[in-house]
């Protein structure tokens, strides 16, 4: 009557597909090649638009821009003008930013990781190359 | 003589691109819509190439053999084949991939979160919608 391995794999499925999901929301929330690292150069303090630019390479005004209105949408950067002469407008990270601290952690740290394992796999392997 | 406004600056920008370049460093190995889902995918257990489709929504068939061939290259995915009739394929995690627990786990947990604020927000906001 029971059938255990069919009820584990549904139990792991759902698991799995939960987990799926919580990760697909991160990633539409956080995902593509710059809204971290805007939320990371902001990180260190607030930033006007060309500091921002200068820190994060090989990214366009336009795109930055993009990203920046993205973000002060979902509520993760806001945007500050300062009206003297000349006009000043900085971004700084709001509180809810900070909940990403975690996950810049450890991307981090694994990146880091990452960077040291590539290295290492290099050199061991460009010796046999050069034969 | 000394420039301490400076110098703090420098320092904090330091270990800003450090920052910034490790979460690079993360993003170009495992960033991209589909790399940590079908990491995720594999966590619970090993796949064949039809179970991994239907698990990840959204994935074509031929992006799916694009991305587990470069999570091969990369050292995250171990393809084996067993000769019998028919022929089965399947996918299993290195030791390496494992290494991506931590950045899994708080990507998730803060996806779980995120979601949860959104859905708050959006009943907040469908009220006025309605005026």
């Amino acid at each position: 009557m029971a059938k255990p391995k069919t009820d584990q794999k549904a139990i792991s499925e759902a698991q799995c597909k939960a987990t799926l999901n919580a990760v697909a929301d991160a990633l539409y929330a956080i995902g593509g090649k710059w809204k971290l690292k805007i939320v990371v150069a902001l990180m260190h303090g607030d930033k006007r638009f060309n500091e921002l630019q200068r820190l994060i390479e090989g990214i366009s005004a336009k795109m930055l821009s993009t990203e920046l209105k993205e973000l002060e949408i979902n509520g993760f950067v806001k945007r500050h003008v300062f009206t003297g002469k000349p006009v000043v407008v900085t971004y700084e990270l709001t509180a809810y930013a900070e909940t990403l601290d975690a996950v810049l952690q450890t991307l981090s740290e694994w990146g880091t990781m990452h960077r040291e394992k590539v290295k290492k796999s290099m050199k061991k392997t460009r010796p046999a190359e050069a034969l």
